[in-house]
């Protein structure tokens, strides 16, 4: 039994993803499918990217099926890449895929053009049902990467840019990678971008957002911060996170993805 | 192993879809539940019928289990309708099923009345529970439909009336069928009433909504489009839909489920 | 194949989820994950309890997995009850798990403190990740509960006040306990309490939420009232609860979740 992860920004509205699902189920009845999130926002490429990468390591070794494709029906190209680990990514060509596979090292990359693995009538705008899906179902019943289509240079495949905090001596400019349902606001700061401004557990910070300005504690977990209090903690993907006991950090600070977000040592 | 699609207008956000999940995987064990989608709008039978029609050629032959039920608890049957190709749709009597079903070919439908078939008690607000959950787990175990109750008269089953386009010479008369959470408008048009009207790829066509009047280009698919522009294209399952390339048609227009929508050539 | 019965309030917006789902899927590919709902109210611990009892005659004997969890990180215990029918109930010891496993009758619980049935790396904040998933998965594959930590005294672990109404001669002060997606209002009235009032099928009785006063005819079901028209009702799990035949109760009074609400006899 090989598990098929699914991730894309389809939701569950609609019948994509069901559709999907459907697909794989006729192609390969014994693969199982496990859906990582379908929560993505709407052609969020880059956030797609980094869930695919911190999902990666709670997901068996079997196929990782992403996508997040606003290129649908243009000349992207679709492939499946090979890591190290024997693990194979199915998704478009856009940089969705590899954030997780450059961490695990590439071994090879095909595009997806072979006709006997897609469905017989290919739609300009629904690949995951007419390409994607079907590759990732053969690919569990056992067919080689190497069969879905002549092979890509690895390091020809798009890669997004990853934005980096800038880290001063008393102040870190950060962007906001990701919001979750409890308006948690992680950002790109890592524990260690921190340390180098010497912010210790139970420190002071200032937060900057747009012009806004709050105070927040540097925390291990809520419990180490009052009801209604700001922390700033380390997420369980080692984001540096800013957070609420009790409450709803993004509602209160009005912080969205993409945003800028400074921490300032007091 | 026999696949149950389940398709309901229950959303997630409650335990209903749970629940008949646990009420199947303790009858039938094996059976393996495929969610097309719990996203249909309350209540709203007839975009049922589409989705369980448009998704169909994507599942396996197996049990569809579609509940969509205004009338639970009053005088609609519940019904089993077998299809020439061997597949069994348990729902409600009330059409939901019978766009799927009469595009396959009636062979014989059944009555959903046999007790041993229900879950002992059978409250009056959740058949999808107490009785269509069951008989679909009975299915997937190889129960004969002609098992669970009485043949009803294929001619007898409720049919809806399908909203058709009015194709004049020079515009057409769509209704909106459904809106994805792209904000992609899908219509009643084919792509053969566009041609009749001699509306080729890449010509301009004049659409309205109420009293606001929009162009779009005919297309194949969103990268034939500028950003921002609005394109009408055939969608993954046959529907001639309006949609922004990057945008969301549906926020844009208003457009909403049973409106009318004018497309005349410019 | 054991069933593992999951609900949460994760959302299905994030990755939270599925990562659990596949954490799973790696310690103990045989077990069948069945998504009770993760629509739970954040950190609503008392609707998480309701839920988890209202579910369970509907699930397989087997694990029940249940997170909510304002505490994690703080020092509340994981914990492992087992009851007398053989299931087991894993999560916070917040009484999430408690409503349901008292009415089967709590035959032994421990503590989840075993390092080999956790994630090698435990985070300040995932326990569902982390500690309560491997361990519902662990179980899954036959660990015995006693193995996964010390045991803990049945009568020391955390009850909820489950809010009771008051019956007076002509009145009932009731709380509401939910509210689903279709805007029908339960609350923690029984049946028998309304019939201690005296009021049978066809009654019409006075109900009143804040400051408004309301109609309602007392019901078996929606087809029992006319289109548009309040309604009381005995819900699927046996909770007295507020509708509208063909319409949201909820938004119409405008009650939430925890409000008060009297139903008086005319």
């Amino acid at each position: 039994m090989t598990v098929v992860a699914f991730l894309t920004d389809f939701g569950l509205q609609d019948d994509f993803v069901g559709t999907c699902h459907g697909v794989i189920a006729g192609i390969a009845p014994d693969a199982r499918v496990i859906d990582v999130t379908h929560g993505i926002q709407p052609q969020a490429v880059l956030q797609g990217a980094l869930v695919v990468r911190s999902t990666r390591p709670y997901l068996p070794v079997g196929i990782h099926l992403a996508v997040v494709d606003p290129g649908v029906g243009g000349d992207r190209r679709a492939v499946a890449v090979r890591t190290a680990d024997g693990r194979v990514f199915v998704g478009p060509d856009n940089g969705l895929l590899m954030l997780a596979a450059d961490e695990l090292g590439v071994a090879a990359a095909f595009e997806l053009t072979e006709r006997k693995y897609r469905l017989a009538r290919v739609s300009r705008t629904f690949h995951a049902r007419d390409i994607f899906a079907p590759a990732a179902a053969h690919l569990a019943n056992g067919v080689d990467p190497s069969e879905l289509g002549p092979a890509v240079e690895p390091s020809e495949l798009v890669r997004l840019d990853l934005p980096e905090p800038e880290v001063g001596r008393v102040q870190i400019a950060a962007t906001v990678l990701s919001i979750d349902r409890f308006g948690n606001v992680a950002t790109n700061v890592r524990r260690e971008h921190l340390e180098s401004l010497g912010v210790e557990a139970g420190a002071k910070v200032e937060i900057r957002i747009a012009l806004d300005r709050y105070y927040a504690v540097s925390a291990e977990t809520f419990a180490d911060a009052g009801s209604g209090e700001l922390l700033l903690y380390e997420d369980s993907y080692g984001l540096v996170t800013l957070a609420i006991s009790n409450g709803d950090a993004a509602r209160l600070t009005g912080a969205g993805v993409g945003d800028g977000l400074r921490i300032a040592v007091q």
